[in-house]
């Protein structure tokens, strides 16, 4: 099967409101494209509970810092094209810079407490950015429904929250982070990784699975759960940015494990910095 | 004509959803209440226009600041349905301070540039909580058109900005101020003015009718029209907050008045805050 590739947010919003005046629904699984299984999978959920699922590709300049990756970000359209209709979309929606932020553009979207700490400490504008585009996504998509992964669990968060204040009225689908076979968390960047760093990248999730494991024989104190995660990826010569475990929804911090909880960690080997997260 | 009062946010998106379905259009005219024959004239040219109009009624507290007048805002929630229906208004949308801003609430919508300066520098937070409850209220009404009023001429500048930034596919349309037969420009906060403070108050928009018949005999500088009005308004024994020549469109500053402008004020008679604009 072939997408149809859309590139205008007029004709991809009078596409997706024919499709919805005619009483279809519309699933939508917004990426940065570099395509991997974790976002194949969003796509094959979209596709089983939708009768139409938009793919919108558009690496967002406003949720990267100017010392950031987005001039290297790995980008693969004709692949991340054949990898979305393999996986059941009917459209990719990947408009141009120009498109989204035009000239005088100075709109901004803000969700306050949960963007607070872990990501948002590393990324100040981070969210700010990630908040505004997909509110500007589901504005040209008009999607019934959208999917994100679970990968990056405080952005999922974030977007859930926004959704909520806003009425967006667009059910939010988080999905398990899709890992791979020796469980490192699949992301577009793990491209970066050179084979002996690949190596080293595993001692993340890792520590996150022992952390399950702790937590399952009793272990209820926060800080030491998240020290002992810490201090077992440093020792496998990542530089931890933060090992923080939350409550699960509301990610506030938690005086005791005695909830469904988080623990989410970023750490950087080289210049690749990864994240993971897991349920306590 | 009886109108319908809605007061939670689904109800009134499935009714405006219903509406749209049926191919009919919806206008929006968002006011925080106590209607002047300002509102009306918005209320009857969407009736005009569209097939259901929706006026919201909701004082909204974000775009208050602390040392505001929220609490003592003038409400008549009986007048205003009758005033409403009277202009042709099908819904009077009025929901309560906890549908829109439920407990945990954080998120905001900010539009940058064009909310600095004037009442921006005088109200800090005034238009990121404007911008937020708009975009709420058109989550809310589903409207194919809002109509708002040039006397809060930079509002009205803000909410267009953020409707292009966002593609909310919301047509604006600006509407002449409704003047009372003196001149004063209308607005919910006169009642507050004592009849020698009401005398004084036309100060204002006769400074600025002065600006436009200056500017009509050649005046071309921006910083003299203002200096002017400036002083013809503190000479009545207004308290002048700021009086600015900008451009009409983007409310940039000028340094020539050689293309459409906009003369913009705001002073105060006691404890009352007056603003004003008009086209130069």
């Amino acid at each position: 099967m072939e997408v149809k590739v859309i590139r205008t947010v007029p004709e991809m919003q009078s596409w997706s409101s024919d499709l919805r005046r005619q009483g279809r629904s519309v699933g939508c699984v917004p990426t940065m494209g570099y395509l991997h299984a974790g976002h194949q999978s969003l796509i094959r959920e979209s596709a089983r509970r939708n009768d139409r699922t938009v793919m919108t590709l558009f690496v967002n300049p406003t949720q990267f810092a100017p010392h950031e990756d987005l001039s290297r970000y790995p980008r693969d359209f004709e692949g991340d094209c054949r990898k979305a209709a393999e996986a059941g979309a009917h459209v990719v929606f990947a408009p141009g810079v120009e498109d989204m932020y035009p000239s005088g553009y100075q709109t901004y979207v803000t969700v306050d407490e949960v963007s607070q700490g872990m990501e948002g400490a590393f990324r100040p504008t981070h969210f700010r950015g990630v908040a505004t585009v997909v509110l500007k996504l589901f504005a040209a998509t008009r999607p019934d429904v959208a999917f994100f992964g679970e990968k990056d669990y405080q952005q999922l968060a974030v977007i859930r929250r926004m959704v909520d204040d806003l009425h967006l009225g667009v059910e939010i689908i988080g999905m398990p982070t899709v890992r791979e076979p020796d469980g490192l968390a699949m992301s577009s960047r793990n491209v970066y990784l050179k084979p002996e760093e690949r190596r080293q990248a595993l001692a993340i999730s890792r520590a996150l699975f022992a952390a399950q494991v702790a937590v399952k024989a009793g272990m209820t104190d926060p800080k030491r759960i998240a020290g002992d995660a810490a201090a077992a990826i440093a020792e496998a010569g990542l530089s931890v940015d933060y090992v923080e475990v939350r409550e699960a929804n509301t990610l506030a911090p938690l005086a005791v494990v005695d909830r469904p909880a988080r623990i989410l960690a970023a750490a950087r080997i080289g210049n690749v910095r990864l994240i993971d997260n897991m349920a306590l």
